[in-house]
């Protein structure tokens, strides 16, 4: 088995070990940012951090009512030109702690006033000592070039982030997302021989919306580092404003389909793409249940329905990230490629 | 001819003319904001748009030290969440004024009391009335589906307003912007022909950075909407963090390569793609001399050598972006496509 698939597996418990080692951090970061609201936060990662940020950015925009902005690294370490922060929330997120860029967002941040906070897996990172709070994401080494469990991990983290600044994230539903995480991994089996029929793919569409947009970038993200595929992502809306004219018969299209807001112009996007002979697979819940009445469908286990979160998909983008990492991992060996070890990457990246 | 090649052509009249007529008004919104200097900045678009948006982003940060960011419209229209812009600027960018998203952004921040900036091509658009400040692009009816002319025109009014925010964007250097797209556009039959090498291109990799980040992502956009091309964008450093996986041998790579602090990591990318077998082609101008050895080049006779902005670059992305456009127009025709018909667009896209 490859490491990458033993790391999908081994969110529940990461996820779990997270969540119960932070709370107390949690409270006292709750505390503190009480009385010194941010003005506004911004997110500095790279690469699946990056996709986590971008999460981040809707999460606490919609959830906190703060303005967040996702930092351009190239601002501070190319153009030296870091603007004023003054007042604001900085949050790096880097598995390995040493992404030398996102870590001088920071540290130039910091110098200017602004509260800074990072979320890595790695204690004695340069980003653990840089920032003024560390999330831990207490996932365990992960091995696999391919991020998976401290993607989730850290998805995590900005949830406990939203607590902290006073937002509706109630940490009794968070407490369920480890449970949902490992009823996800049930449909493995079903992924993976879904994964057969795309065994030729060698380009795809993937789509979210709102708090699952991030997903659509992670998805592509896994695809086209393990898979080799050239993998489009987009929101529904950015899709019809110009790049769907590519989409023809036959296009393979994932779109992430959770019940709620989102779901209307999703609904109205998978029509449209089979209209033009794409063929579209879906990822929902049971309690979405036009979902698979309208396309192929990946259906998760757990059911929202009985929880009463507003937007009532705010915890799906982990659960649902699920069978989209068992489904790279999957259809990567079936084309006979190591997803452990993508050409070309190493683990941790540096750049200026 | 088709129109979209036409209205490519008319774009230093166009520029012209823009910068010309919006001068005075310019200086009066600089008079306005000197007393009140925003907290922060927010753009927002869709599409082309939402291209020049990007652009805005790195170079109001970059000139002013405002941090910027790029509104998610679905927070307002879906999570009906807008955040708190109180002592902000907004701007939404529009070709037709009548994106309905972008709108809605505009009118919730206005009403918080946000300073808010129009950008748009139509002088009685919805977008023009509901701003405080309108900056019209003065560059005719845009008959092509496929915006060009006005996506210029945007990024000439997102300079204005860098100005007008007391940034070193000198207007005599601006006043030569013009004059650099119509020398831009005497590359157009060499661009021609080395289109006719990309027939049978279906998938390409646009790669810019900082101030010609956008520009990769116009490229791209134009590749998908007028050649069906599955066009990837991205910065050289997110690459990097793991798409780089998919390049293997003979992936077309295009990348916008201008002297200054991009280049050294841009020319880093150009030898790693030689070295996995990918064919690049940089977009570059006479100043870059290393650019024309290390690559295939589409060189622009402008040279930046004579003037002393800072950064160097400051003022290449309006006439980056005319080869990328002529190639794009030349290779749907060369396809046997009409770039001003792209299958399944119309020009005004209303998403929610």
């Amino acid at each position: 088995m490859s490491q990458m698939l033993a790391e999908i597996r081994q969110q529940p418990a990461a996820l779990a070990k997270t969540l119960t080692s932070e709370l107390r951090s949690t409270e006292k970061l709750k505390k503190y940012l009480a009385t010194r609201r941010p003005k506004f936060i911004v997110l500095a990662a790279r690469g699946t951090s990056d996709n986590a940020a971008q999460f981040g950015r809707y999460l606490l925009e919609i959830a906190t009512g703060i303005p967040v902005s996702l930092a351009a690294p190239s601002i501070y370490t190319l153009y030296k030109a870091p603007p004023s922060f003054e007042g604001s929330l900085v949050i790096a997120i880097s598995q390995s702690g040493e992404s030398t860029d996102t870590n001088l967002v920071l540290e130039r941040a910091r110098a200017q006033g602004a509260f800074t906070i990072g979320i890595t897996n790695e204690a004695d990172s340069s980003l653990a000592k840089l920032a003024e709070h560390v999330f831990l994401v207490r996932a365990g080494r992960e091995k696999s070039v391919a991020a998976t469990k401290t993607y989730t991990g850290q998805l995590l983290a900005l949830y406990l982030i939203a607590y902290a600044l006073g937002a509706q994230v109630s940490l009794d539903d968070l407490r369920l997302v480890p449970d949902w995480t490992a009823e996800a991994l049930t449909v493995e089996e079903a992924i993976r021989a879904r994964a057969e029929r795309y065994r030729f793919m060698d380009h795809a569409l993937v789509v979210g919306r709102g708090l699952n947009y991030s997903n659509a970038f992670e998805f592509a993200l896994k695809m086209m580092e393990t898979c080799y595929v050239v993998a489009e992502r987009f929101s529904s809306a950015d899709l019809m404003h110009g790049p769907i004219a590519m989409v023809t018969h036959s296009f393979p299209a994932f779109l992430f389909a959770p019940p709620g807001v989102t779901w209307p112009s999703t609904r109205e996007l998978v029509e449209k793409l089979h209209g033009l002979g794409a063929e579209t697979l879906v990822i929902t819940d049971r309690s979405n249940k036009e979902a698979k009445e309208v396309s192929r469908a990946v259906v998760l286990p757990m059911s929202l329905a009985r929880k009463s979160a507003i937007p009532v998909e705010l915890f799906t983008p982990i659960p649902y990230i699920v069978p989209a990492q068992l489904f790279a991992a999957h259809l990567a060996s079936i084309k006979g490629l190591n997803p452990d070890e993508p050409r070309t990457l190493s683990k941790v990246t540096k750049t200026m």
